[in-house]
């Protein structure tokens, strides 16, 4: 699973410039799909020329697997930055959903480079996963400990949390025009406070 | 929505060859994926020539469409089926889970078919999971009204355990090697009752 990944720029400049080409990849890929978008389109969307993308990624696939990589860390410590306040755990699950579907609002194309992972590497799609889920499980695992929830299997309970933030974000956010996450957070909050309350 | 979809046979030989090319399409398309699987593939393990694919699918993208749709038909009517028996709503959702993560186990091609069509035809992709929300929104909604569930709203809560069975499906299904239905569906069934009890 440790593939080789491009050079680590140790200069501001090189830092930003690889970020540059991340948050390019991402639009690009996002709008085109894997596939169809081309080195060349990213280079362009990023402003840099086609031989710089080289000094930080040694080919598309990698940048991919970085990109994938880069959202999951990104995502995970956004996620533990929005729910740090809560008081309970009940109170993180609200502010964790919330969090997530905001996240699919405002970066779709997200959504749609960590499903498209499935199919182009289906190595990082399933660490981007099982990272998720194992911070979850141990939140839940200490949540349960403290009285704050009641016992169960808490990796299954951690994977069911998920499929319901991706399947609400789906639905409910990329898939409507008008979007109301404060609604569906309260109705949804709603089912997982009984289904885990101590 | 409505697009051009190859001729529907009226014989029973003409059925059968269709569902022929149908059931070799979902193990051809499921392991190589859609760009790789050609339709060569496909006939050569359908054990058909080559032309009378085209007598029943004008293309592979048509072929993939009615592919996606027969599996939505066929899923919806096996979980029909499988919680008609259910005393009360909550014991449906525990017949419904089983059921879902059987399928998966049984057809894991099924689960994978359904992914890229998120990204190979999105239209039959959101048609597949919109059919299956209407009807066990529908089921909530009665469950509600004969005061086997709490008051909700129907709709988030169906996406919210369509997402569930979904998650679990992937994570303790397809990516285990010894799976176990029975541990899963009991620890899920618990946290939904009580999500959902009056």
């Amino acid at each position: 699973m440790t593939r080789q990944t491009g050079a680590r720029p140790k200069t501001k400049r090189g830092i930003e410039r690889r970020a540059k080409i991340l948050a390019a990849a991402e639009q690009v890929i996002g709008e085109k799909g894997f596939n169809a978008a081309s080195i060349a389109d990213i280079t362009r969307a990023a402003g840099t020329a086609l031989g710089t993308f080289y000094i930080y990624f040694s080919g598309k696939d990698v940048l991919f697997r970085e990109l994938v990589q880069d959202m999951g860390r990104a995502t995970r410590s956004q996620a533990a930055e929005r729910i740090a306040g809560a008081a309970n755990r009940l109170e993180a699950e609200r502010a964790g959903l919330e969090a997530y579907l905001t996240v699919v609002r405002d970066r779709p194309m997200q959504y749609r480079i960590v499903e498209e992972a499935r199919f182009v590497d289906p190595d990082a799609y399933r660490d981007y996963y099982m990272a998720f889920g194992k911070v979850y499980a141990e939140q839940l695992e200490k949540a349960e400990r403290r009285g704050e929830i009641s016992a169960g299997d808490a990796e299954v309970r951690a994977w069911a949390l998920m499929g319901i933030a991706k399947a609400l974000g789906e639905r409910f956010v990329l898939w409507e025009e008008e979007v109301d996450i404060e609604r569906v957070v309260t109705e949804t909050h709603a089912f997982i406070c009984k289904g885990l309350a101590p």
